[in-house]
């Protein structure tokens, strides 16, 4: 199968690139060609792009897709009212198909605003492979390990189960991750362990890192650390690819010790917003070398998994912060959403960017509307303006997911009556 | 012309309405029916509330209209930069042609996120009005005075001509308030003369007030006093009804200085996150019982007007100042975007809320969304999950300027072309 894109305004995400107006070939999985014009192929699916920018899909670093199910079930509570009165009992009751259902429904959210891959952290990954196969996406799944309970040792062969299943699977679209789930739920013996498999396998490590101020608290309490510097006593910054989530509560000397990490840490605005947890210092990151990316966390708490408003989020937060306008730029903050996502994923040199030879995970946005008029600067508006509505087309590896606002891999109607009756068992008497 | 929408969810917005399901009958401008079902008249035009939720349109209490023209033309620099080398000479170079083009960009971008009324500050109010006027929509209009300059007299005439001229026009839509730019453009003197003329004819003031942090040290070199303290002096909380726009650098003894005053805040969160201008103290001000509405600010520095985002940052920034997820909840946020907004704009008992009695300015926003599944809280999903796009219908004053996301009173492709001219030639070499 091949696709032509056809005068679009493109917007490689390459440094040197500004925007300009040019035609995409896609062949197979792969981006064939860029060019002012490109001579069609009788075989070529054509796709008019005038009015539209082509970009690279963005890249949701960190999710929990199933949560979905609890969207606005549990909205303005304090955050351990919010976990263990409304989301571990809800969650406690999710069977193996709802999760498929509810990582389904995040999937159709993220193809329909502009997402072309995720990182996903849940239980239940094999439900959760299977929705990522059927549905076309690019997704590295990670099984989130607490070991405070007595059965880390089921959990870490469901991780070791996952890894050797799905790495590699659905054509190379689904990767994987271990995923010890932070370190106020891993105790430093088997955060060792899963470190050390992870670097005898080359397999990256997802976890979460200092979201709130009482993560901080508890680990300096238990351990005399901060939650960064007991990661790093575990050796988890010596050797392996880590996908650091959240980190707002770091301290400059923790910004230090993640400087020349591989991976990075994916900055989630809106969930720290919404949960009243603060302002991640991504600039002083940033300034260190971090490779920093942006992810929604679960809609269970940010509610939506629209990655543009966490675009808008990101450069407010860091205008906000620093009294200063001029703060993470719009190209800067695009950047982060596509390649410092990209590079999170261990994706780097496949996505993340337009490019020859780089895989078809693109997206198009329809300029004409009146929130996006007139185009004075593409990444201004990318950046500000664009909601994820305003995408028209995805493709994830060479295959169009959806196209003119319609699904073409998952039937709505069908979607729509199983999560609503999915939903509402789950809740009952919460 | 009536018209009843059937069976949709309905959220009144009155304190003591849980959403329910039911029917709303619209009569010429009025709602006259709101009950769980109305038997259909011959001549009712029926639309399909089923998956959608009724709701009173949004009120955008602070806007310029025609900075539209100017939406991402300079992003990401300091505030006086973006201000000086930039804003101040394009809009030198408006015409009224350009103004009335303008506000009409801005309108459409309204109509089609669910905004129903707005209130205006800008020059060229003539071209606005007749804009206001043929697309239906509803705005209180402002003429903005600055009277550093030599050519104050002609300032306030020309808004002395619209009070005149456009007050209850339009079928009662438009309304006019009197608009002494802020504290930092206007001597004493002609402060006091203006706030003499709002109070003998009953029409409401409207303000800029304490945005920037340098307006604040600027008055006091000036003043010896606050920005609040010096519009204090000026008499202007004793009897006219004022919108105060921004309200961000308000100390405690402002707050309660403003307590008890006639009208309220506009708060812009998007604008002052994008500026970098800080957060508002809304908690505080609510606590002391002073109205608070939502405004957008111009597309200039907002670079959208679409409410739903302003509604998300509002509650966002109240959780995040405090570290506290329960302040601002979804239904406070909600009603001051249309509550609020309403008594800031003097038109608390006409809408603002679905009421029998009230004029029609209601949206339906469709629910059919991965992002607006499972329906567990109706207010969760509409403060923090509702992006414009998801606006389906919008009527004001009982005729439907927007169904099925096709605009009925403005021609889209006309609009584009003569924006994309007119924007070229303003920015040219700027």
């Amino acid at each position: 199968m091949s696709i032509l894109i056809q005068q679009a305004t493109i917007l490689t995400m390459k440094d040197a690139d500004a925007p300009f107006t040019g035609d995409i070939r896609v062949e197979g999985d792969r981006i064939t060609h860029i060019a002012d014009h490109i001579v069609p192929h009788p075989q070529d699916e054509i796709i008019d792009g005038r009015n539209k920018v082509a970009m690279p899909g963005l890249i949701n670093a960190h999710q929990h897709t199933p949560m979905s199910l609890l969207r606005g079930f549990s909205d303005d509570l304090k955050l351990m009212d919010w976990l263990e009165r409304k989301m571990l009992p809800a969650e406690a009751r999710m069977n193996p198909e709802d999760i498929y259902w509810g990582a389904k429904l995040s999937i159709a959210e993220m193809i329909r605003s502009g997402t072309t891959a995720f990182a996903d952290m849940y239980i239940h990954m094999n439900e959760i492979a299977e929705a990522v196969k059927q549905t076309g996406m690019r997704a590295s799944l990670t099984r989130g390990m607490v070991f405070m309970e007595d059965d880390g040792g089921r959990r870490l062969q469901e991780a070791i189960d996952l890894v050797q299943r799905w790495s590699g699977a659905a054509d190379g679209r689904i990767t994987t991750m271990y995923g010890p789930h932070s370190p106020y739920t891993c105790p430093m013996e088997p955060l060792r362990e899963v470190i050390a498999l992870a670097v005898k396998e080359d397999i990256p490590l997802h976890i979460h890192l200092a979201e709130t101020k009482e993560e901080v608290v508890k680990i300096r309490e238990r351990y005399g650390l901060t939650p960064t510097e007991y990661l790093e006593e575990a050796g988890m910054f010596e050797q392996a690819h880590v996908l650091l989530a959240h980190g707002v509560h770091l301290n400059r000397r923790d910004i230090g010790r993640l400087k020349g990490m591989r991976g990075g840490v994916a900055h989630n605005p809106v969930s720290n917003l919404k949960l009243g947890c603060g302002i991640a210092p991504i600039t002083e990151m940033l300034a260190q070398g971090i490779n920093v990316g942006i992810g929604t966390d679960g809609a269970g708490s940010a509610t939506t998994v629209d990655m543009f408003e966490e675009i808008k989020a990101a450069t407010w937060l860091q205008k906000l912060d620093y009294g200063d306008p001029t703060r993470l730029p719009a190209k800067d903050v695009l950047s982060m959403a596509t390649r410092g996502s990209a590079s999170l994923l261990g994706l780097q040199d496949e996505v993340g960017m337009l490019e020859v030879g780089c895989k078809a995970d693109l997206i198009l946005i329809d300029l004409a509307k009146p929130h996006l008029q007139p185009v004075h600067e593409v990444e201004s508006l990318l950046a500000y303006s664009v909601n994820g509505a305003d995408v028209d087309t995805t493709i994830v590896n060479g295959q169009i997911l959806m196209r003119g606002r319609k699904l073409l891999t998952i039937d709505e109607d069908e979607l729509y009556r199983e999560v609503k009756v999915r939903a509402k068992r789950i809740v009952e008497g919460i």
